[in-house]
């Protein structure tokens, strides 16, 4: 009997094969932005459409897809916390991260000039952050719940005096044409994902792997320099550290022990290093840390994107 | 000739006879969330409604308004990366926080029963964040610019099929009535906001005050661990820590020289910590940390709001 392979680097590397079965779940219609994620990191996937984020998660745990993709932090607007509220609540792990350049597009029905735009639809926050050139063009701006709705909205009903703010997945999508690209205030704008799924993959060494660590710590000063020194004093790397107050919120965590207990705590705090679980160093950091930390867990150890 | 007092913790405790001379610039319509912070710090003050947070920097830049009051940060959506670009971009020091746990309530025109009715309208992440609450009313949603243009919409136009999810200052404002309250999904959803004036105040050591830096370093292993050495060493608690990426982005940074050059950096690092600028230890403290940053800059010193 050949036993189930785990999941390797070679799954983001997505070969043709392999991932045309991978069914990735996600947030919003065809066409929306989170999908473009799951499109890079496997090309020829099944996308699976979820109302809502949570409902991603339940995807993967009740088997309808294999994988779920997660935006998690942006390069303007910052980090998604209740995005890291739902992966706590949840047991799926890490297995990938997708980093993806914003490029909003205006897209209109094929032959409508821009010249014949009276308003543009999409959502607030992508409209917002499209100010500059949507002041410049003049027209007015609704809003609509999410930006590939839009491009459903004007491409079924035939609407030749509106344009959208959405991908050129959704103009592909929804047979609109690009009448402009990259029109967002900060051309840099970067959204970073990540891909769950229900078991974590093996960690390696032969390429860059990250780590993706929650922790909490006694209250007083010098405990989080204590924590980062375990890091430190074996020369890893940190891509990431935050620190969240949670006033002596109840946060539901889910642990190994499964007991799914609701436990309260000051701050967490979120790091991201650079050192894959298969090397000693990131063992014994973690062993070492477990110490002194009051909660621990490792939400995933995954290669690193250098894609951009 | 009387020399222009400088502000102090006298002004957050809001006296009516200055507060009520205070004219705080915000970003929104009045009864929006961002007035209702404005009016925790500065009960009688004068608020000055601005299109864009960029505007509300600029209302005080101009002495349109003394004061500005921008959100950062909030228990559930993360730190706002853009407002923070907004403090480097600009020369505003802080001066004060608010602590503001979110209220968000259900508002309809008097008299009417919330049998009556058939569509829910707000910000679109007003609706998102009642998502519990609005299911189970089962009425339409539609998306408004902000959650105050709503209530002045519904009001305005004496929708009686129609509520609202905006602030009790907006009831009151807009002359509807509170058909419920604390409607959104985490009770214990709190934003915080920072108060910003054209000069810093004199910090003291009378009540507990809090310092925001940010600053760069060169990159390493380790080299962020130094930096927190120089606070644990002095026994300086941390109250907030965050790296953000810039990938070599780059970023418009006001500095004392008044060069105002782009500078490029691969990280941001963002602190706030609990002591007083007129404490020597915190003096001492960022002594030594500009001995090996790369870039340093303190946004404020300020009184900690310990109301929550």
């Amino acid at each position: 009997m050949k036993v189930t392979e785990p999941l390797t680097v070679a799954d983001l590397s997505a070969t043709p094969d392999d991932s045309s079965k991978v069914r990735i779940s996600f947030k919003g219609t065809l066409g929306s932005y989170n999908e473009d994620a799951a499109l890079k990191a496997y090309p020829k996937c099944k996308t699976v459409p979820c109302d809502e984020f949570e409902d991603a998660f339940k995807a993967v745990e009740l088997w309808l897809a294999e994988k779920a993709v997660l935006p998690i932090e942006n390069s303007s607007g910052g980090s998604i916390h209740r995005n890291y509220d739902l992966l706590l609540r949840h047991r799926l792990h890490i297995v990938g991260e997708v980093q993806l350049p914003v490029n909003f597009c205006l897209l209109a029905l094929p032959g409508v000039r821009i010249e014949q735009l009276k308003r543009v639809l999409s959502h607030p926050q992508a409209l917002a952050l499209s100010d500059i050139f949507l002041s410049k063009l003049g027209v007015a701006r609704e809003n609509v719940d999410d930006t590939a709705s839009a491009a459903q909205y004007v491409a079924s009903n035939g609407l030749r005096d509106a344009a959208v703010v959405a991908s050129i997945r959704a103009a592909q999508v929804y047979g609109l044409n690009v009448l402009a690209e990259k029109i967002q205030d900060d051309p840099d704008n970067i959204t970073r994902f990540l891909v769950l799924a229900r078991d974590p993959i093996i960690s390696r060494t032969d390429k860059p792997f990250k780590t993706s660590i929650v922790f909490t710590l006694e209250e007083g000063p010098g405990i989080l320099f204590k924590a980062l020194a375990v890091f430190a004093l074996r020369d890893i790397n940190l891509t990431k550290i935050e620190s969240r107050p949670q006033r002596k919120r109840p946060l539901r965590v889910v642990d190994d022990s499964n007991t799914g207990a609701a436990k309260y705590f000051d701050y967490l705090f979120y790091i991201d290093f650079e050192a894959s679980m298969a090397e000693p160093r990131a063992q014994n950091a973690l062993g070492h840390l477990q110490e002194f930390a009051t909660f621990l867990r490792v939400l995933g150890c995954y290669p690193m994107d250098t894609t951009l």
